[in-house]
């Protein structure tokens, strides 16, 4: 399964790190923040993914400054080495994989929120920062950092390589939104300074955008200013059981209809809030609401400036939902209560993951992140359950409703062989990731591409748009030295 | 003046269009939609500020469909024709002037609104479709499109050309956050379709993003599908005068800190404020309250669902602008005085124009919008001042404090000459730009860089900057035919 959509042992032309090289490195980098041979962790060899690739590096940098990095790739530059840069090794896509050896710059020790500024409401951190360490310090000075994936411990610089989403997209919008600055190094070891302070800019063509969700192929980010945002001072959350995901999902639009602007905004279907209740070994999902079976819920966060504000809502948001063939309301209104709301939804990859099947060490686990309009949710969702039912595969799935943002997961069964849940997971994947583009979705919302995604964003996009890519890849690679084989590589 | 900046007469490599290819173009064009010679109307040599450029196009085309873009695309490249798009020409910094001649592509007929879609909150419309009528068809579908530049009679695709930002981008943001979708005419006449429906994507590098802000110079926008919003119930305007500008500017975060989000918030200063006063004959904004004279104003505007909301916002604003050395507040609170709270604002450029002179044919006239950190308005606001009073040069200013826009007129007087006034306003730009830059702003918030102001954002920037946006420049472009000059064009 190694060898899905890349090319691991080909003959590229890169050349091959040597101990001279090791010492200019050296030279440049404290020779204790550098590592080679076996002092290098296996973890560099893979992300939360290994399906789409595992590769240990011939070097790991640990660098501390955008001079390390500006320094360290210019030697790679000179010496036509690949780089990978890594954050903390969380992604879902293979993005940060070292596929063709080399250098990994492992940019976890450049881990300093730089300061606040308050006037512009911006903070600027190193890349480095964990989400979740940003986010509690956030907190501490009455600030929020809206940007919420899945994923807590995620780099700050990983999160605006895949152009992060998240659970509240849907109110405040994905990581594209907040990031107004950085520092990058260019793969030349050029380093240049995209976007500024200010939150309005016309000034040439965004590169601050094009470096957004490249996933560390066109720079090295090496400083952040992100835009915060005063926090919201009260929090609730509804969970919201339906009969059908079809009566779940209708129900969406109907809260921004009524001037409603839920925070969160999350389906998820009866089999994985099971699963997930299972793992935490606690039920807070209803089953049976006199008498009628809950077939799917929206779990719904709201925000506000005080009490009575949110009492509105909650009565309103009830009307709406009850109106729309809801057959309860739950409310969250203590951090206890929303904590245990929640629970079970942030346990959902944990909870798949306890009951899936290894094979010769490899964990029989596939997955997708598509988007889709809004309206096509429902259909979508019950296109993807029968082809894997057709296929024998078992399929969980769960989602962002509020943004359309779906994750689907694949999970081969204790009697089927690695070579069969591949084969299987390829058809299904084949099948169900032009249907996205077919109802005019996307490949990804929030994982992006890296190295396993890579031809169903060129079946999706098209050969131009790929070959527009490539070409851009190239005005800020020419060596093609910076992760090459992600998002659009081609030899 | 019409040298600056750029070369109007030099030895390109351009094709000049000859019977042969105007056959060709009526081929693929209804033949009363193909302009040349003494047909073409005077309007399309120039935009809003002819400084920085005029030129009489060899043809104009104006084009029904995606289709047709294509076709007559595909002929300019064939035959190495430059092609310069156009929407309703009211930008500000040369970008539609056709200043290697060829042909200008006159969006303006494609100017339906293709319908809504209310389960994803998105409209379809041509890209010369004006900003207007779309504002008030939205209107009409109890929506709003937010962004809301000062120029209600430019196209769509020009706003997005351009990102165009205006009064709300304070709280919603600038045209770029609203762009989820667009069909694109390649240089080579290929077409394509950037991104989709849904709001959260990592699907590959953001060519849409590269799209937006890059004046038709990538690719010309044949489709566009924008987000919009349910419209607030509620809006209210208040009018803030302050003994100086720095009290005024200081109190704009404050809002912020204390959970107000106003749609709007522009300061202007008393010279303006009563120079736009007389030019619409009448006088809204006090000048002396007991005994103080109003140096500066902030003009705010809130909105909300209900009356009561707003009532609550009125009275935190105003405790929080008096803590802040505010010496009155005036409420909007009807449609008429909201009119005529902004009617003053509205005027500005209109107010300024009224009151230049001309010589020899040319407005003496010229404007920049840089934009710094809010806590940077108030010296740099300053310094700008100095500088224009060491020149002779009449200077007015004001701005989105918001967001640290600035609009910034130097106005040049009866006495001078021509080339004295090109001279001096040159001086003056060569020594303002430089200081936007130095307190951490960019060139342009929302008018962008089309060939007036390529030497300032070049020297913003830099030429690693400037190069790799040529790169890309290349990689849409390799013969350089689509809207050669500006944005980073060097030949």
């Amino acid at each position: 399964m190694f060898n899905k959509n890349r090319r691991t042992n080909d003959m590229s032309g890169y050349n091959t790190i040597t101990p001279e090289i090791i010492d200019q490195i050296k030279g440049v980098v404290a020779p204790n923040r550098v590592y080679t041979g076996e002092d290098i962790n296996e973890d560099f060899s893979h992300d939360e993914m290994s399906i789409y690739g595992k590769r240990m590096p011939d070097a790991v940098v640990s660098p501390i400054s955008t001079e390390e990095v500006a320094a360290v790739m210019k030697i790679a530059y000179d010496n036509n080495i690949v780089v990978t840069p890594r954050g903390a090794g969380t992604g879902l896509v293979g993005a940060c994989v070292p596929i063709y050896g080399g250098i990994v710059m492992d940019m976890t020790k450049m881990n300093k929120i730089e300061g606040y500024d308050l006037d512009n409401f911006v903070v600027q951190v190193q890349p480095g920062v964990l989400l979740n360490d940003l986010a509690e310090d956030c907190v501490k000075q009455g600030l929020m950092y809206p940007p919420d994936p899945g994923e807590k411990f995620a780099t700050l610089g990983g999160n605006v390589s895949t152009n992060a989403g998240g659970m509240r997209a849907v109110k405040y919008g994905a990581t594209r939104d907040y990031v107004r600055a950085m520092t990058v190094v260019l793969p030349t070891g050029e380093v240049v300074k995209f976007g500024s302070t200010v939150s309005k800019t016309s000034s040439g063509y965004s590169l601050l955008n094009l470096m957004i969700g490249a996933e560390g192929t066109l720079g090295i980010i090496t400083d952040l200013t992100l835009k915060v945002i005063p926090a919201p001072k009260e929090v609730i959350s509804l969970v919201i059981p339906f009969e059908t995901l079809d009566d779940c999902i209708a129900t969406v639009p109907k809260f921004k209809f009524n001037h409603l602007d839920p925070q969160a905004l999350e389906f998820m279907e009866k089999a994985i809030v099971q699963a997930s209740e299972r793992y935490i070994g606690r039920s807070v999902y209803p089953q049976v609401i006199d008498g009628v079976e809950a077939g799917a819920y929206l779990l719904v966060t709201f925000d506000g400036n005080s009490k009575e504000e949110l009492d509105d809502v909650i009565e309103q948001a009830s009307d709406i939902v009850f109106d729309n063939g809801a057959i309860d309301v739950l409310v969250a209104d203590t951090p206890t209560k929303i904590k245990d709301a929640w629970a079970a939804r942030s346990s959902f990859l944990e909870a798949i993951k306890a009951e899936t099947n290894w094979k010769d060490g490899l964990e029989l686990l596939d997955e997708c992140d598509v988007v889709v309009p809004l309206n096509q949710i429902a259909p979508y969702v019950k296109y993807v359950y029968e082809v894997g039912e057709e296929l024998g595969l078992r399929i969980e799935s769960f989602g962002h409703a509020g943004d359309g943002n779906l994750h689907i997961y694949t999970i081969g069964d204790d009697k089927i062989s690695v070579e069969e849940f591949e084969k299987k997971a390829d058809e299904f994947f084949s099948k169900i990731y032009p249907k996205a583009t077919e109802v005019g979705g996307l490949v990804s919302g929030e994982h992006a591409i890296g190295a396993g995604k890579l031809k169903y964003l060129a079946e999706s996009v098209g050969q131009k748009q790929m070959d527009l890519m490539v070409g851009i890849k190239r005005v800020f690679d020419p060596k093609m030295i910076l992760n090459p084989g992600k998002v659009c590589y081609k030899l």
